[in-house]
């Protein structure tokens, strides 16, 4: 039986995704080998490449001023890249998550990360509005979602100052402005594929203005120049990636997506509100349409609900283990029938407790 | 009709491990989900790490007082990693290829790239031998196979200092001595696994002795501390890794395959020493198990050769664009029977052109 996955991440992906890279793995376009074995720099996987990078500028409507990147070492890695790159003194930062504030831990090392906003006074269960960006910091960086929290941005403010994103939990999930952003980074393995692949799409004329020396790999002009194809890439993840990007347009692309991860948040939380057991753990105006953060008012019944999700085949909702609590994460693979079974086992909960 | 697969990387893959991974990605151990949909930290994954792991201690022999870990960014990360976490002023490097010149470039960034030995002056087509390792250096760096030229260390020196080594291209292949070495990485897509993945073997009390600030991601210590979960690690790769290990187990482990990968070079070497069209470009002593390297004499017959290869089936034997002609990689899960293809075509082609 296939299970309603509620996980943060690696999450879940489209079964046509899944079924065509499970193939692939045993004979890539009936060449004979497997995905796993052809050259990166063979025609066959040089055609993925140009399709995954197809998919993602047309998804999003990437302009042509920008480059699209695959790259290894998830988010993490450009929480230092970014500042290894761009930073030539100081930089303003929005402290709104655990992440943001790994991202502010790495710019330290490279000059002033100014928190210029931030969430902590309230366990960041909201985002910070209503800041000014300083006209003087060489770029803004902000985090779309926040995946333990469950907060997103609903809008993104108008930055004076190159603005920097960590979309890593809630790319493609729905329309963004492109242009508005001078550098988007984002791991893979939510929205748009599994582990081991990181998006980065960056407005080429950012770079270059450091004049600090950097390891070749961790220039964005090495994999700029080298098409992503400086070093070996993660062929597979590519792929996925490409299969899941192929999906996502075949039901409509981000519009449409966003219309059902509305739906989806929608059904979610009415529940939440409405239940008398539960509790939304963030400011409604804030509440993320990726990952739901919720509580029992009674702790104790913990244990009961999560074996109740077990024998549904919910996984997935346990809180992180900084917050804890519980956790749905709905992404765009998941269908609205998953968070159907969970909002009614919610409510049977209910019942039954009453 | 499966090919016969000479490809340089990424390469040929044990078919058992290749189906075992395309059975995963479709349920992974029937618990309803995808490999590709779990998180990096259930039960299911852990089970994986932990036995990729132990494979690696077991194949090679680790001792217990070295880390074994599963990185992104290929070998191409690790050449900046490996000076910025071990150079307090100076190195020492073999030139020995390519690659080793990339390790040098990158080192240079962190203090001086001492070059000891090098094989620049004929085309990097033998090993350099007979150099002295200086004792003030912090660490010798040396490359067991280059994968380009086909040469290969067939013994280690005895080093004064920590010896590095990148054995990206015939880890794997043969028994060596773990304890000689104070940290050696490869990234997977050769004899391991698929591309995605990087192993480093690392003897713990070498770190932490430069004093000089890193970006978490490329600190040793990350990893060590996070076992290799600091951040989300790339799961599919591991997980093929891992099933590889298990096939190079269960046939003898690198022992075994250390003979078979012999008796393969044997043959092929063999044929090119007798057969009047082509000639070895490497030095006989230095010639690699791994990437055997030769052209035929008479350039004009290239292209009638390549079509002669194709049709046998046999891909993968253009040289690198870097240095023409031809090269057989003969990894560990090419079969023997493939070499036998391949010398046999040989044979055929000298007849048909006597």
């Amino acid at each position: 039986m296939k299970k309603h996955n509620f996980g943060a991440g690696p999450g879940i992906l489209p079964e046509s995704a899944l079924e065509k890279s499970a193939a692939a793995v045993l004979d890539f376009n009936g060449i004979g080998m497997s995905l796993l074995e052809i050259s990166h720099r063979s025609k066959d996987f040089d055609a993925v490449m140009v399709k995954a990078k197809s998919l993602v500028k047309e998804l999003l409507g990437v302009p042509d001023n920008y480059s699209i990147l695959f790259l290894q070492g998830g988010a993490s890695t450009q929480f230092a890249m970014v500042p290894m790159n761009l930073m030539k003194s100081k930089a303003a930062y929005v402290e709104s998550g655990v992440w943001a504030n790994k991202a502010i831990k790495e710019a330290n090392l490279f000059g002033e990360a100014k928190v210029i906003a931030t969430s902590k006074d309230k366990n960041f269960n909201y985002v910070p509005k209503g800041y000014t960006i300083p006209n003087d910091c060489d770029y803004l960086h902000v985090t779309s979602n926040n995946t333990i929290y469950g907060t997103q941005m609903k809008s993104f403010p108008e930055s004076p100052i190159p603005m920097i994103c960590d979309m890593s939990s809630d790319i493609f999930s729905r329309p963004i402005d492109v242009s508005k952003f001078d550098l988007i980074y984002a791991g893979a393995q939510k929205n748009m594929g599994p582990a081991g692949v990181t998006l980065v799409i960056i407005k080429n004329d950012i770079l270059g203005k450091t004049g600090r020396p950097m390891p070749t790999m961790l220039k964005y002009e090495t994999h700029i120049e080298g098409d992503s194809l400086y070093n070996t890439p993660p062929v597979f993840p590519i792929y996925v990636c490409m299969e899941t990007l192929v999906w996502l347009k075949s039901i409509g692309g981000v519009a449409a997506i966003e219309k059902t991860n509305q739906a989806k948040a929608d059904m979610f939380y009415a529940e939440v509100d409405s239940n008398p057991l539960f509790v939304g753990t963030c400011e409604k105006e804030d509440r993320s349409n990726m990952n739901a953060c919720f509580l029992l008012k009674n702790p104790e019944m913990e244990e009961e609900f999560l074996k109740m999700a077990k024998d549904a085949g919910i996984i997935g909702l346990k809180g992180h283990r900084s917050v804890g609590g519980f956790r749905a994460s709905m992404y765009n693979a998941l269908p609205i029938e998953s968070v159907k079974v969970l909002t009614q086992m919610m409510n049977d909960f209910a019942l039954k407790k009453a």
